[in-house]
């Protein structure tokens, strides 16, 4: 049988694990997957556009395991009472071909990609200095709680400022933050980005409109300043003014770029990232070569650094690693389901079709039994 | 909620339509589909190979409704007990992104590859003359059955000539159709392809022999014969020999090609069809246009014609809408499960980590109730 992961059972089990330890969990999967960057098959992603969004499939594997997410995005949706983003995937056992898990990767994703955009800090964000513990959040939609708590907890961030143009997203965080009472944490929501973003050590930019936006202006900016623009994420949308990417009058990193700018796999940045507004030629550093030391993440107090995130697929390969092996701690959480006949005959796959179903729990608990009756009913006469 | 479909739903499924309807409601959707061929996005599938064997991702849209399947070919699993092909796949919504129905498609694929070998010989093979009615069967595996019910069924024919190297599986073929006791269908096990084939007007291989295989020779080849070959199927992996294609001796077709070969999708044939064997000019027509009646399917009684069958992400397409509106008619066979998140304020996913789970039944019934508990689980204190 292969193990589902609904929505109630990834809340259950970030619940039971605890967040924190949870994104950081994530975090070091992440890190182990970055390092072994060789390991993957990597491609740019299928992405099928249409007027009101898109639909894509990230698939990665490193040879022993594979695994895609299925992604939409669709800013509209939020008007008509929808996400924007949903997502879920399947890992898979490369020797056989059989899946191992299907899981929902909605919350899992707002999870991985807050983890992410740590992990990034952490090597390329001053760790001290001005600003070094403020973070401003523009952008206060679905993902912005998981950017904030993965900063606070994982990276030391005491001071959030939040501008949203749509004021009750911002109300909606603020509530959201002050309902953990997280020890230390001060909430100061703005009237503009740029208020927001004066003094921040670290500008995250997670906002979902799908146009080419200027939501970061280079007179904003400051010295130091570390940006993790996470919502500029497929052709079309953007949030940076090219202009800080080019960062005019900074001081030029020692390769004479005019910004540096990490990516986590640039053939798919290039087309989806930041970066689509920059010539093919601008150079960017691939994540992974940061995390190995062979580039810096930044190379001085002054310069302004730019984490271009979009997403990688080897991002959910470690996320749905991380949810199976939690399964062998927290199996009551997993639902078997028959998604592979399971037969005596491999060759005789018409008796399926016609004869006795396949036991539906071969390895199966009580705790299965219960779960999942209507995957295990008995053939009609 | 998402619908689910698992193994023992879809075999529900087909026996309370009864087989020969729900093939020949694939066939009629294909059809449909085929015809309307300009409406849809293609793309060749993407693949990852492994030392045994391959997993991959067949997209495809037609701006309403999106899909995709995972299958994988491991043709060293039934050695294993496993399968060779195991499948499952998705229908969404373009306009929201969101999914509408999770599905096995195990057997459905072995349905819709049966289906659609049926609906191209509709237009290729010869209807009357010397063995009009007989088809060889190389091949006795999984999928066998399939071909063999979707011929008996759709297409008349009368005597099956079967032959495998493995003479279990023609046995477990034989056995799997006699007890379905056919009205006038005569089976005839042999003991060489060869002689399975003589005097056969249909020949359909499907093999499942992950390498550049010659199950067909040119010797064996008689004038009006239809090949379905069915079994070359991905890069390295064919079953033709490659002078078969170019037919020496044989009449030209009207362009002067050596062969009048149909295919699904070119340029995914290219890569993983019998005509990989050959040059990159070798000319070959898109089924839809024979469907359509902008190219001849056989262009005399005489003429041996080949459809290159590889399976294209748009019969999956057909089937899972097929499966999908099924429900309408048979709801009680779907479960929902929680791949997406249901909630109030969609700018509030936190909220959904924290709080009060989606309700899990929105439009649920009694059966739904019952048939997934463990999908509605109680938050955790």
């Amino acid at each position: 049988m292969v193990n589902y992961l609904g929505v109630n059972s990834v809340r259950q089990l970030v619940q039971q694990v605890g967040l924190a330890a949870f994104l950081q969990q994530l975090v070091d999967a992440m890190e182990h997957d970055y390092r072994r960057w060789e390991s993957f098959e990597k491609s740019a992603r299928h992405a099928i556009h249409s007027p009101g969004g898109v639909i894509e499939l990230m698939p990665t594997s490193d040879g022993e395991l594979y695994c895609f997410k299925y992604v939409n995005g669709h800013p509209k949706n939020t008007a008509e009472g929808l996400l924007t983003v949903t997502a879920f995937g399947v890992l898979a056992d490369v020797d056989t071909g059989y899946p191992l898990l299907v899981s929902e990767l909605t919350l899992t994703t707002a999870l991985r990609t807050a983890a992410m955009s740590v992990l990034v800090a952490r090597h390329m964000a001053r760790k001290e200095g001005p600003g070094s513990h403020t973070m401003a959040l523009i952008g206060n939609g679905a993902q912005s709680e998981f950017q904030a708590l993965a900063f606070y907890h994982l990276l030391g961030v005491r001071e959030l400022r939040l501008f949203d143009t749509d004021p009750a997203a911002t109300t909606k965080l603020a509530r959201n933050l002050q309902h953990l009472s997280l020890p230390g944490l001060h909430v100061v929501p703005c009237t503009s980005t740029a208020e927001a973003v004066r003094g921040s050590g670290i500008v995250t930019t997670v906002t979902a409109d799908k146009r080419n936006a200027t939501i970061l202006t280079p007179d904003m900016i400051e010295p130091g300043m570390h940006l993790n623009a996470v919502g500029g994420d497929c052709p079309g949308k953007t949030e940076l003014h090219p202009d800080i990417l080019r960062r005019p009058g900074a001081p030029a990193a020692p390769d004479g770029r005019g910004a540096r700018v990490v990516v986590e796999f640039e053939p798919q940045s290039r087309i989806e990232g930041e970066i689509q507004q920059m010539p093919a030629d601008f150079a960017v550093t691939e994540f992974t070569q940061v995390l190995r030391g062979h580039a810096p993440g930044r190379a001085s107090d002054h310069e302004v650094t730019v984490f271009d995130s979009v997403g990688f697929a080897l991002e959910d390969f470690s996320a749905l690693r991380t949810l199976h092996a939690l399964l062998h701690t927290h199996p009551h959480l997993a639902t078997p389901i028959d998604l592979i006949p399971q037969m005596d005959n491999p060759k005789d796959l018409f008796g399926v079709l016609q004869g006795v179903p396949a036991p539906a729990h071969p390895t199966g608990t009580a705790t299965r039994l219960r779960s999942t009756p209507a995957l295990q009913e008995a053939p009609t006469p």
